[in-house]
């Protein structure tokens, strides 16, 4: 099958890797004309997967139009905040019947929309050709090949079975699903759990303190998720549970990394400054904020990470106010 | 408020240090005499938590008549499999009006039962007096005083608010819980995964591949609990994920680092060796499977380390096995 990615970041190359080890034509497609052509000479990302060898069927293009001709399937992974942008230039070239996956795990500053809402609004695609693909699967791990397994979620059983069967391989597993919402919220707020996580563990607390913000995060997360309608199941399964537990457990979580820094008393300028980027989670939690507020739902823990990224209040005062909220029956 | 804790092993003497730091009259049993006479002497309990400072109003005892006499709380922390014989022993000296906390995690080998039911059976208490704490709780990081929560979960309601009460500490909190069934499964099942987890550890594989074991082995878990008549909601919560986090994540965790072992290639016999102990989960797995088959719920995971420990599977096989099981819808 013909499958173009666009985005050769570390999870867009890692994906493009796996739908390349099953047996598809994929084209991936890089901002940077040095970058694609680095690909296509060396067989190696060198800025996000130096020690992959990607497989000869893969190539790499900087030329969109090239990269979406004729695509079955394309895959979206670039920068969840510039989805809209991005789509504005390419709504065009993408074909006609094509499933549309997102890998992007954010939500739309501004208009607190999911990444699914972004492509069928600015793109203008059918909601049925989107598909979403989720779980827990640190880029570094997928491109080392290790076993891992994901949600491939569609309203549409035969965009989602298109994208499943496409990536399918010995040791990436795709589950079929049908909950775009509730995929989608799992996969963007866990990355403000995962800050909250990392702030925990960089002030020095241990595996109690760090297991029990997990738990508190996903019934924040499920509480949101069935509020939009979601399917509280989701949160149970491998891009809910699944997801968070890899992302706020594993050192190498970006997330986790930034609310370490974070925890350690760094500033947000200085954090910035070490790790050479922003977070996910620290552009998402605001309009995951504001999309709680908008259906009313208590968000405790992206709010308490709010307040460190926006309003400048201290990591030791928010995690010990997360810590010590008033006993009572858990299931309040 | 008089507390006795029978069972001086690391989570008997954190939990009995909760109590006394929230203020109450804590008597620790310990079996042998010379334990207990040093607890007294150093304020310390060298074998289990050589770190840790005990408080002044936490004394120790080798006499369980005296340790009983006048509790109004009696916390059970002894190894699952010798607690039938233990209360045999000292069911006649529990004060009849007393709350028994069970803090054990396993299932009854030959009987399949619960802990609570073993306490109810064998120690002649009447159910409504059975109150079970579970949660994210690894001993060491307690005793240290880090943040934790935990849930406190009994029928009735006045038993589990006067546990709740008697051990709320600043860094302990406990959250109230009424599915008795439900904390035990998680509690008891949590050990098993933890086996699993540490075996893929062992194999070198990841985080994506942790994530996936413990996704698939909370929902397990859930469909082996809910099929004995627990909530559902149990599983999501601290005693459910949360335990489960923390026992699959911690380098602290007994079973993981028993699983860990094994899945390096150690057989039982050297890894019971390298470790002292068998882990609580390798002697529960046996249980829990006939538990699950008395109910007709598939356990897989539970069902490979029960092979890998009881019918010499090798650990390669069964991860393997595992990872490999069909694609198809993941509520399945």
């Amino acid at each position: 099958m013909s499958v173009a990615v666009l985005g050769s970041g570390s999870w867009g190359t890692a994906f493009a890797m796996v739908m390349a080890d099953a047996g598809q034509d994929v084209t991936l497609w890089a901002r940077r004309e040095e970058v694609a052509a680095t690909i296509n000479d060396t067989r190696r990302n060198a800025d996000y997967l130096p020690d992959t060898e990607l497989p000869d069927n893969l190539r790499a293009t900087s030329d969109v139009g090239e990269a979406l001709d004729s695509a079955e399937i394309v895959v979206l992974a670039v920068p969840s905040q510039s989805l809209r942008d991005n789509l504005g230039d390419w709504g065009g070239h993408i074909p006609q019947e094509s499933a549309v996956v997102s890998l992007m795990k954010g939500i739309e500053l501004g208009t607190s929309k999911r990444m699914s809402e972004v492509i069928t609004d600015a793109g203008d695609i059918d909601p049925a050709r989107v598909v979403v693909v989720s779980g827990p699967n640190l880029a570094k791990e997928i491109a080392a090949r290790q076993p891992a397994a994901s949600v491939v979620a569609s309203t549409s059983p035969r965009m989602r079975a298109r994208v499943a069967e496409a990536c399918a391989t010995p040791y990436f597993r795709p589950y079929l699903g049908g909950d775009v919402v509730g995929t989608e919220i799992a996969g963007a707020t866990k990355n403000v759990i995962a800050l909250a996580c990392g702030m925990a563990s960089g002030m020095g607390m241990g595996d109690n303190t760090l297991a029990s913000l997990i738990t508190r995060g996903l019934a924040e997360t499920a509480r949101l998720g069935t509020g939009l309608g979601a399917d509280p199941q989701t949160f149970l399964g491998l891009a809910g549970v699944g997801d968070l537990m890899a992302t706020c457990a594993s050192p190498l979580s970006r997330n986790r990394t930034f609310g370490y820094s974070l925890g350690q008393g760094k500033t947000l300028e200085e954090t910035i400054a070490a790790t050479k980027q922003v977070a996910e989670g620290v552009k998402s939690c605001k309009s995951i904020l504001e999309l709680a507020r908008s259906v009313d739902v208590d968000v405790p823990i992206v709010e308490n990470v709010e307040a460190v990224v926006y309003e400048g209040r201290s990591t030791r005062e928010v995690v010990t106010a997360l810590m010590s909220r008033a006993r009572k029956l858990e299931s309040n």
